[in-house]
């Protein structure tokens, strides 16, 4: 992949000398952009551009070619692709569009298959190209001026790419990298994070997705690239609406919002909801140190909007310093008559310039203060006209200690202010909102950085009986388990189930519940049975023999009348699970991501109250005891109204080998536990109902 | 009060020839600022300030003072009071500082009680002042130069209230009033919305509040207000950090901010988070038509940035037009060959600056098109010079037909052309989601005004009866009803509960249960118990005349056991109710707003989850359903899994109750009804247990 980033030669395909056409941008950006390599330009009319000479065809280029980029008509690609693949090209870049975008599906296919075939890594089609600072080279037909600096953009969306190439360099923004990845049908996200993530410019990676394809492997990656670099991540289609519209518009389906949203979470990836703030969090990112502890400080001269930094505080999860003794110790000095040494640290509007100044430097100086963020309102009484010095003087002093941010208020003065010190590259902001989120997301992302991470071990999973139990499931043509079968799983993961036996007579059925124990349930056993209730075939809470055994004849005689050709493998006696907690625990093949698990509190909890947490599995013990601690319901478990603490370690063990399952297993689409009901801590939690689907390997889905 | 915002006369206490003091500011902002009355500044050296006389004393002035505006120390302020009550002076405007905000309560109570008897209305102290364009009155000392406009600003905030005055100019937002209302020891929110409420000139208004005092007064004033202009209000403090730090910065205590969201969105008023979106807000709210109709359409030329508006229209609740016919009619002709005229209307990157406009007019022209979002990404083949003519055109074509709003996304010429726009008053952004933003605000304030609103009609309780039953518990030194008190109660408002009777002995009791009908319920009634269970003063689901006989004896022994002087009442024995959704109907008076009623489902759903709705009491029907509309366990109440509909009827008829008897029985600070359990539709909903605190009337509290 580095070939692509660092090519020593480039040729353009559909290079021309009319500057409305993109060939002649992308010859225009290289060769202005000071590229570092060898352009070459092709076009069958010769001639040259810009003083550099056409060459009519590729083949008359003597010099090895490792990048082509391709801006001709979509017929001609693959022809041209032929070309490459006969010079031995590495990397095509395909800005041609026409192709799976609009439906051409297979002639984008057969170019993919021919070049990687030829050795040679295609990137788009529907591209605008690609931008590399370590080579100088904008083979884009984007904006030129592009700043070097430590923020690579990976965007699917074209038009929006090249609007943030141009706002970045509005906003002061240096960037190491800009590749735009059109159609993804070769070259995806994770082969460019695979690069970023270990390329020396790049300290902030802006992804912009519209839809996953390989969604395990852009978690696998993330996982391990969020800890070398700080990646911000923008997908849009969020809503059901909007993920439609991103369907129609890139043909890529858009994955499930929470699922996504959930692992990117996982992967210590840092989701923005807007461009603003991917752009305000990828500036703040390149450029603040680390903060070395959680304890931050509000300085204000304005008590309002020291009051609604609070607020954004709690909004972007900020800790705010609450040593009263410190805080008076480094404040009161600097404190007028009025002013307050609390958190937020009040200097009133009676405060000078020099006040401010001296406040700010306090928060430098008092360790137990681990970040800083300075509120400007401007007042009658505070010169303006100065104020930009100081912020630049006290933005120097912090740089490499600790991260500030700076919220100003004010009007035209302080607006040009603001736009002035920003594009100097400091965190100035006229939003306290705005500010404060930049800095949340400084410490989501030194959270996830401090956040032990183990290598999630496989899992060792009685695979040959369960494989079995589906083969023989799936001689019979079905897509599901039966009952028993299901219970067959859930046993060989050890989990904790309630007694159960299947009784083929009515003396088994007795001797079944006589061992089990009373009250016993029971439901009758039929693939051809699949609403058993509706089928008057399940009886609850029998008490006695004598119960159990008007029960097993009615469940057969009501199964009979209900589907006469229904073939009955027999009934089910089981204990009478006595009550919990009810949780429901699932793990099913994402569309996006593959494996993955979900656990959610009660039936109604999670159908009315969508109060599930989702993660990519496997998982291991830390993150299912976190997906527990996620939901909203959680106090539930954690006793509420005087009962005990619930059993969350047995939880999290059936989410633990759920999610192993269903990540060694892969012809399990859907495994569904529900109940699983949770009891005291200590006395564990039992599967009551379990429901495998899954693909039958001979089938064709 | 339009005195205050239309004197006469001003006279200025404190006025000063240093230009530092605020004295001079104010009497420099009135003289420059073209006040349109006569000022006399006031200074016992006398002399003159930028031409003007300055007069030793008030008795000097021949003429009659409207307004008299204090900048003089804390110490001085009452014997100037105590002049202008002489003089009969209508306003004072105490720009002091040093009063409750900083413990000084009583001085300015004893100032504000003087100037009341003596006819006078005070505002602040702790205030910046009062601009009024009516009078060309700039009496503040903040930023001179306010633009005239449509926009009031009341804040409780002095800093940020004149940062807020600057940032208007910079943005070229017209304002009609800015009052500053400090400590609020005389006029506060409610008598400014009075007068602006009913003010020509003032189209919306902007409030920034800290804490509320009168919160039912502002909530009714709110209430009619709201049907005449646009309120937008930023209340600080909504975390509880936050507010804890807003107590601490003015003095006055935040309400719970739940209570205060819900009464705003009751009231009509439109809450934002911060100033960025409440400018943005008032900017366009200010200038935009009402829309027609709720279906809204999103051009754009980049298909990720209409994703994204999707997205933003799915977060602030704004329709798509959804039919396919008319938008394919309609954008056909526009459409380049890739497009989609599905909404979004996407003309891809490929579209001329000729294509946008005619896309832009046939959704002006569509009548099945309410309002349009227009999208523009700075692409490579646009030519953005020209833009900003075709964006002013199609503004003036839309300005009074149908809201548009603009965002544009690129480089440093679309944000110079942003600004640019911005400053003329045309609302464009560089944030989708603010510009989406915006057009949802106009649609909330848009189903505010067509929301019919009845005045709600004094219910008419049986008060006597439950005044007495207060009364004979306030005898007892109480703050709270027995369980019998309670039922009582509830039986006069027509609540259905439990049948149920107090047992005086065992005869008694036998006779209840035997005419209730078996299954019952047993409870000791008691004042001195008031724990119930733990006293083994409970007994449920007794089947027989035995067990009520055992139950009986065995709750007596234990109640005198567990507490021997209890003084015991009798037994109350009750049916036994059946299972249905249990829900919690409360009202209370509110420290902020006074009565207001709260309902929820279900304990755990109440506790755990906080799935509560609030509303300022009395409600009427409409919106007690629309409180049990906004759970987000409203589904259950409609049925989930095949069970039947709730009879919701029944449960609104119990909010609506409660919200008349806390609004007209004052005495009564808490009711809960915990649980309400709703049965299925047309079976009502029982009433199990009623809890009722009061104050009593005798006693201070």
């Amino acid at each position: 992949m580095r070939t692509l980033f660092q090519p020593r030669t480039i040729a353009v395909f559909g290079a021309s000398t009319n500057q409305a056409k993109i060939g002649y941008r992308v010859v225009e950006n290289l060769l202005q952009g000071g590229y570092q390599g060898t352009v070459y330009p092709i076009n069958p009319h010769g001639g040259e551009i810009l003083g550099c000479p056409v060459f009519q065809t590729l083949t008359e280029i003597g010099d090895e070619i490792d990048v082509a980029v391709m801006a001709i008509p979509a017929r001609f690609v693959f022809d041209a692709v032929v070309e490459c693949g006969k010079k031995g090209v590495k990397h095509l870049v395909l800005i041609s569009s026409g192709f799976s975008e609009v439906g051409n599906i297979d002639e984008e296919e057969r170019i993919v298959h021919y070049a990687r075939e030829h050795g040679m890594r295609v990137l788009g089609p529907n591209v605008f190209g690609v931008f590399s600072d370590a080579s100088s080279m904008n083979a884009t037909f984007g904006p030129s001026g592009i700043l070097p600096g430590h923020v690579a953009i990976i965007t699917q969306s074209g038009a929006l790419g090249i609007a943030m190439i141009g706002k970045t360099a509005a906003e002061s923004l240096g960037l190491s990298a800009v590749v735009s990845v059109g159609n993804k049908a070769d070259i995806d996200e994770s082969d460019l994070l695979e690069y970023l993530g270990r390329d020396e410019r790049t300290r902030v990676i802006l992804l912009y997705i519209e839809g996953v394809k390989n969604g395990d492997r852009l978690e696998q990656t993330l996982r391990w690239v969020t800890r070398r670099k700080h990646v911000v991540v923008i997908k849009s289609g969020r809503s059901k609406r909007g993920a439609m519209a991103a369907a129609s518009h890139t043909g890529s389906l858009a994955g499930a919002d929470d699922v996504f949203d959930a692992v990117m979470k996982q992967c210590g990836a840092l989701r923005a909801e807007s461009v603003q703030d991917a752009f305000n969090w990828v500036q703040y990112l390149a450029t603040a140190p680390a903060p070395v502890g959680e304890d931050a400080v509000i300085v204000t001269n304005g008590g309002g909007i020291g009051v609604m930094a609070t607020d954004a505080c709690e909004k972007y999860d900020i800790a705010l310093f609450d040593d009263q003794k410190r805080l008076h110790e480094a404040f009161s000095e600097v404190m007028p008559d009025f002013g307050s040494s609390k958190n937020p640290v009040d200097l009133t509007g009676q405060a000078t310039a020099q006040d401010y100044e001296q406040a700010l430097e306090a928060s430098l100086a008092e360790d137990g203060i681990h970040a800083v963020m300075a509120l400007y309102c401007e007042t009658a009484l505070f010169d303006t006209d100065q104020f930009g010095g100081l912020l630049r003087k006290t933005f120097e002093r912090f740089r490499e200690l600790k991260p500030i941010v700076f919220t100003l208020f004010g009007g035209a003065k302080i607006e040009a202010l603001v736009r002035e010190l920003r594009r100097e590259g400091i965190p100035v902001f006229a939003n306290v909102y705005e500010a404060v989120s930049c800095l949340g997301v400084l410490y989501r992302a030194w959270r996830n950085h401090n956040k032990e991470i183990k290598e999630i071990g496989r899992l060792l999973l009685p695979l040959d009986r369960i494989d079995s139990i589906l083969r023989t499931a799936g001689n019979d043509q079905r897509g599901f388990l039966l009952a028993h079968e299901s219970s067959a799983v859930a046993e060989a993961l050890g989990l904790q189930m309630p007694q159960s036996r299947v009784a083929g007579n009515l003396d088994e059925a007795v001797q079944a519940a006589e061992s089990i124990g009373y009250p016993v349930v029971m439901k009758i056993v039929s693939r051809d049975i699949i609403h058993k209730s509706d089928a008057g075939g399940v009886a609850l809470d029998l008490q006695t023999k004598d119960e159990v055994i008007d029960a097993y004849q009615a469940i057969r005689r009501a199964c009979r009348a209900y589907k006469r050709d229904a073939k009955i493998e027999g009934v089910e006696v089981a204990e009478m699970v006595h009550p919990g907690v009810e949780t429901i625990i699932g793990a099913r093949q994402d569309r996006s991501f593959g494996p993955t698990v979900m656990v959610g509190l009660g039936g109604i909890y999670v159908e009315v109250m969508k109060d599930v947490a989702f993660r990519a599995a496997p998982v291991d013990r830390a993150t299912a005891l976190e997906m527990i601690a996620d939901l909203r319901s959680f106090p539930l478990l954690m006793g509420v109204r005087g009962e005990k603490r619930k059993d969350i370690e047995a939880v999290a063990d059936v989410i633990i080998k759920l999610s192993h399952l269903i990540d060694q297993c892969r012809d399990i689409t859907d495994i569904e536990i529900n109940p699983l009901v949770a009891y005291d801590v200590g006395e564990g939690a039992k599967a009551v109902d379990v429901r495998i689907l899954f693909q039958n390997p001979g089938e064709v889905r």
